[in-house]
């Protein structure tokens, strides 16, 4: 009976952990299939460096309180596997770590490049002969994975961010007729402009935030801009922006790279919201404020989706089962049935057929402006953010737990 | 019998408006003292335009959810009345629009400087021969308000600064090993370091974060600054701050104006936070990230503290008993019984001694080193975070009221 190798890689979420504690208490249900749970310490470094964390020797109280903490509980890493033909001693180091630790089942919980990595880890084992199940389970705030409906960690962050701009909208609108008149708030999304989108939820009959949404996937053009900008101060009097940190301009260039250092000598700290900001006070002569909410918007726990919470906790505990019913190569994916009522099963999406692939925002869910979402990009949006799950407050602040993270016994 | 006029001042905070519904609801429960409860539009504003709402128009529902919506329902401003010896006609102005409309009693929600306005009302009604009763309702979040324990709203912004650098720590701790090692968290307080005081309340035998705390009240002093973040990067292998807005260096200039623009051009944009990342990374070769919360600490009314609502209704409600009991020309104040168990009970304070004082730090808050909160410092604190009242969520949002704000005839 051989041993999981579970490992979290990339950014954080706020429900990363819900997939670690369905994979161990899936696991654990089946003791005649799957010895233990070991888990990397920092994701696919501690297993190069054989520091592997015994998930059994975690108390109980420990594992259930996963699902209320957010972050990578057993650490997570920035590590890319480079090419197999030129960096085979890499590979081959993971297969002695998993060979001298009885290792038969690898699970890697990231984005796109962990999909890839699992992938090429699943394809050198195969062809030396050494036998490793490998199953990849989706994590992204970024939601650009392809196949699956969405990816666990995003909704919780989309949700956070509107909950944000509705808030900040709120103030900024009742101080405008004497004060700041423009506020900016930052998003994450490198290239897509999921989460910039799901900002926009927050806009309804009642409250008009975010009235502009600056997405990645629409060139921004300064003029086009401030029209915009204008328009929304004769009318509302405010205006609320969410920009994604990744918009670029016509020539598919970084905001950041083409905005002179002279004028706001950001490009070297980053921060888009402040450039946004600083044009539109030369431009437009008002007062402006702006937020970057940075790493909080996707480790806020304390506001997640239920939906998300679900998801992440089904993804983990699939993959197990798919390893119990002798699959591999594979990533759970979250399959949409019906939008409303929102119903949704789990599926399977080839390891081969994920790498280099990112999901951008639909053009159609994107208004003829450029600066919205359409009503079909509610549709898709609006079911993901539903449901609350607070995490235990104690002492006036969330509870989140902090693993011992005992570690295995070295053997090489 | 006469009206009150309700006006909302300053920046607003994520519990004023259940300070409106105290005003509204308790002035409702003694018809036979109050006519109505007209509220500013904008403020004082509002009041110098003639431009009040009829609160008794609002539907009670939209009243009722004053307890859940975040920012200035009514509207605030920034607008400081100028001296009377020399202004004298602003003050005429708004004695007009009060003997147009009936008003015998005015309450004003703010700061420092609303308390200062509200005195001077009362002098040159008094001075004039006009029956007006003013009191004043404390509120800001930078908790700078003398006499009072506290000032209803900072307690919910420092909940959600310690919730957010709590969560951001985890999330930087987990990735520390191959990725980002520091990072910054910008607190508002332009004067006082208590926002980056209740930051520090994350901090427990579980939790490190944060580690630093960056005080206006303790001068920068770069060298000792890189020397604690080496030491918390040694010790736990990431970094995270809290830093105050309002900084100063040891000739009491404030960070932005010394620091050379050709090094970040930050001076006109505003946010230390990035400034303090780019130091560190400069001095210590460390991968940074940042985040600055801005209006968003204020306005979070989805994670506020249960005292602070209760505070905040209290001193609204004390307001107009005052009123009823024939006070005025004072301000309702919280005062501390004991902080274990907490118990408090509302006091009072003149409004001609509160006028330019600032509420410091003391110094026994804050530690030797000058980088965090004393067990003193908690003992005040903690008690004024406790209790969780999330808003109801409507289609996986915060459902947030927005009023009518029906306006009184004009009658000049």
């Amino acid at each position: 009976m051989k041993n999981i190798c579970y490992a979290q890689s990339g950014g954080p979420t706020a429900v990363i952990n819900e997939s670690a504690r369905a994979v161990i208490e899936t696991a654990k249900r089946y003791p005649n299939d799957f010895n233990k749970v070991y888990a990397g310490l920092h994701g696919i470094t501690g297993i190069l460096n054989e520091a592997l964390i015994d998930t059994y020797a975690e108390p109980e109280e420990h594992i259930r309180g996963l699902r209320h903490t957010p972050a990578a509980a057993f650490g997570s890493c920035r590590h890319k596997l480079k090419d197999i033909a030129t960096h085979r001693d890499e590979y081959l180091r993971l297969l002695e770590v998993f060979d001298a630790h009885d290792i038969g089942y690898f699970l890697y919980n990231g984005g796109g490049d962990s999909q890839d990595t699992a992938y090429k880890i699943s394809q050198i084992s195969h062809s030396l002969g050494y036998d490793l199940k490998c199953i990849g389970i989706p994590k992204t705030i970024d939601n650009d994975l392809p196949f699956t409906d969405c990816s666990p960690g995003f909704a919780s962050a989309g949700k956070y961010l509107a909950t944000s701009i509705r808030e900040a909208g709120l103030d900024l609108e009742s101080m405008a007729s004497s004060s700041t008149r423009v506020f900016i708030m930052e998003t994450m999304g490198r290239h897509t402009g999921w989460l910039a989108a799901a900002s926009g939820l927050a806009q309804n009959h009642v409250h008009p935030e975010p009235h502009i949404i600056l997405f990645p996937e629409i060139p921004f053009v300064h003029d086009k801009f401030y029209a915009k900008v204008e328009d929304c101060l004769k009318r509302w009097g405010s205006c609320a922006i969410s920009v994604s940190e990744g918009i670029l301009n016509v020539d598919g260039k970084h905001i950041l790279e083409t905005t002179e250092m002279d004028d706001f000598g950001h490009s070297q700290l980053g921060g888009i919201a402040p450039i946004i900001a600083g044009l539109v006070k030369q431009h437009l002569n008002v007062k402006t404020h702006w937020a970057v909410p940075d790493y909080c918007q996707r480790a806020a726990r304390h506001l997640v989706s239920q939906v998300d919470l679900d998801h992440a906790y089904a993804v983990g505990k699939a993959a197990v089962e798919f390893l119990r019913a002798g699959k591999h190569g594979i990533m759970p994916i979250i399959v949409r049935d019906s939008s409303s009522p929102y119903r949704w099963h789990i599926g399977e999406a080839d390891l081969a057929n994920i790498a280099n692939q990112e999901k951008f925002l639909p053009r159609d869910y994107i208004d003829a402006q450029g600066f919205h979402i359409t009503d079909a990009c509610r549709e898709y949006l609006s079911p993901l953010i539903q449901g609350e799950e607070p995490p235990v407050f104690s002492d006036g602040l969330p509870a989140y737990v902090r693993l011992h993270k005992k570690l295995v016994d070295k053997k090489l």
